[in-house]
């Protein structure tokens, strides 16, 4: 194994212990490690509401633990870089946030993180723990109308994160929140496109191998291949063509409200973020879409890769309230409101 | 010139009108455009209290605009990439926001941004606007106690604008807000670190020549060296490091209250970010600081360059109170607080 030479780090087996530990340092008024790798509320909320728990690899933060904070996640399980935690782990997860009002584990679809997942939820029950589960699958790199088995869980995620915080704060039920979850999930979308790859931080392997000059829409976060490799064009044709994918999946009609993210994945420039937005923007404007809620942040990244996600979703007005009016103290999300 | 084929742009010429345009079409409720280059807030404050403006070339983003909003910027003046906006632009900035209570100029040490600074302050007191300057100089790579004419502004602007807004909020006269400004900058110090370099987005020249495994300590946020090439080290050893020389810059007494700010730059991850913040925790704890203040964040970048600032200060309590218990609604400010 080459010794790493192009990263801030020290023993490589120790990355996610030791950024964790950095992270609840920085901010400790909001979150603290309940156990190895399970990240939690500094202020537990009370336990006649839902918990909402997620889980995922490591090396994409701020994701998914950088959410976790009073109106959003009250809990995220961690695995080492790109790879989902442990049944086990996830299973004592579950322990710890146990309640009457139940809790509700929000799931990546990535094959991993699936497999802990019903894993840990078949503990739970024995254990008379009360959970049920909801799956993300806003990637349409697959294809339009994709089957949900094909389709990953990408940065659609993290708002997901903010309404499920916001709804549970005000005393939804368990199956009330799965029911605003679904509705959202079946109406998000979200396209990847990457530029120049990654390496791995623990073997320093580059990710994919994209060529300079050369884009591949559709690319997955772990350096799954997407298909759509050509040579790069300009921001406005890029966000065009991503745009007219997604509502194509999406088919809002005139009027609806639509969220548009635009999450940087690594070393793409919040300037070149904020370009693309400008078209995306103008692009469902054009449709006769109304941007209800939009957003240009790095929310979940992939290492240093060049790239980002547009992440769109027709939002019904209580998404929009939860997103928009209700406030979290989340490390890395920002309140935007009036 | 070489076509750009590693960013997501269009006209290299139209970056900054785009890029400006797209960020306030994505936080609408929070930003505005009052003339080109010059970002305002929506809801501007009343006219009765301080308004704090600032100036810089884009290329940094989110900063510096990206920290206008209630409780921090009322205005931020853009220039094109890397370059300072000019005299007229900042002047015309200037005759918006004049009030009664006048303004608080903030300027980042760097030549081409003081000139300007100080032709539209001369013209603004011809036009009877009452505007007074503070001057940020938190780099320390210059060496140990270097004249102040010899340290550029970085990233310490930023909680700068954060303790400003709050303090204007609060009514705070133009005299006390320069004495609570001068206090900081007396007592900030930040350095950088460069690993990999960047390119410059309008005409890909790359910006400086770091080989693959050298790392550059004091490089500053346009190319500039710093002069402290090595090989690359440790994360835990490149943050004990450079809390080394900031505390020798420093001289914090034992018990005294700090802020420590792991800046990302680019294409270094949150991953890392993480890790060094860790490290450059416990030198601090080991040397009988207290860390009042944490924050990991890409505030200030240099496009996609590998690196970091380490950004750090000695806090009195006002300072505290306006950086942790203030909110802000600025779109890349994360709220703190308990």
């Amino acid at each position: 194994m080459d010794q790493i030479k192009t990263k801030f780090i020290n023993n490589p087996d120790d990355i996610t212990r030791e950024l964790l530990e950095g992270y609840v340092l920085a901010y400790p008024d909001q979150v603290a490690l309940a156990a190895e790798n399970i990240v939690v509320r500094k202020n537990p909320k009370s336990e006649d509401k839902v918990a909402i728990v997620t889980l995922g690899g490591s090396g994409h933060e701020p994701a998914l633990s950088g959410f976790v904070g009073d109106g959003m996640l009250d809990c995220s399980v961690v695995g080492d870089v790109f790879a989902a935690p442990g049944a086990q782990r996830l299973f004592q997860a579950l322990q710890i946030m146990k309640r009457e009002a139940g809790i509700l584990l929000v799931v990546l679809n990535h094959s991993g993180d699936v497999m802990s997942a019903n894993m840990a939820c078949q503990l739970a029950e024995r254990a008379g723990i009360k959970v049920k589960k909801v799956l993300t699958y806003d990637d349409i790199s697959a294809g339009i109308g994709a089957p949900m088995d094909d389709r990953r869980g990408l940065a659609g995620c993290v708002p997901l994160y903010k309404i499920l915080g916001a709804a549970a704060d005000e005393g939804k039920s368990l199956d009330e929140l799965v029911e605003i979850a679904e509705r959202y999930t079946a109406n998000a979308a979200t396209l990847a496109v990457a530029m120049r790859s990654c390496s791995h931080p623990q073997n320093n392997v580059t990710m994919t191998d994209l060529p300079d000059g050369i884009m591949e829409i559709g690319a997955g976060q772990h350096g799954e291949g997407g298909g759509g490799r050509k040579p790069l064009v300009s921001a406005d044709e890029t966000a065009a063509e991503m745009v007219d994918l997604l509502c194509r999946q999406l088919q809002p009609k005139e009027g609806s409200k639509m969220m548009l993210i635009i999450n940087g994945v690594g070393a793409t420039t919040h300037m070149e973020l904020n370009i693309v937005f400008r078209k995306a923007y103008k692009e469902l404007e054009a449709r006769g879409l109304q941007v209800a809620y939009g957003r240009i942040q790095e929310i979940l990244t992939v290492q240093e890769q060049a790239g980002f996600q547009m992440v769109m979703a027709i939002l019904d007005d209580d998404h929009i309230d939860y997103l928009v009016n209700k406030a979290s103290n989340a490390p890395y999300w920002t309140t935007i409101g009036k």
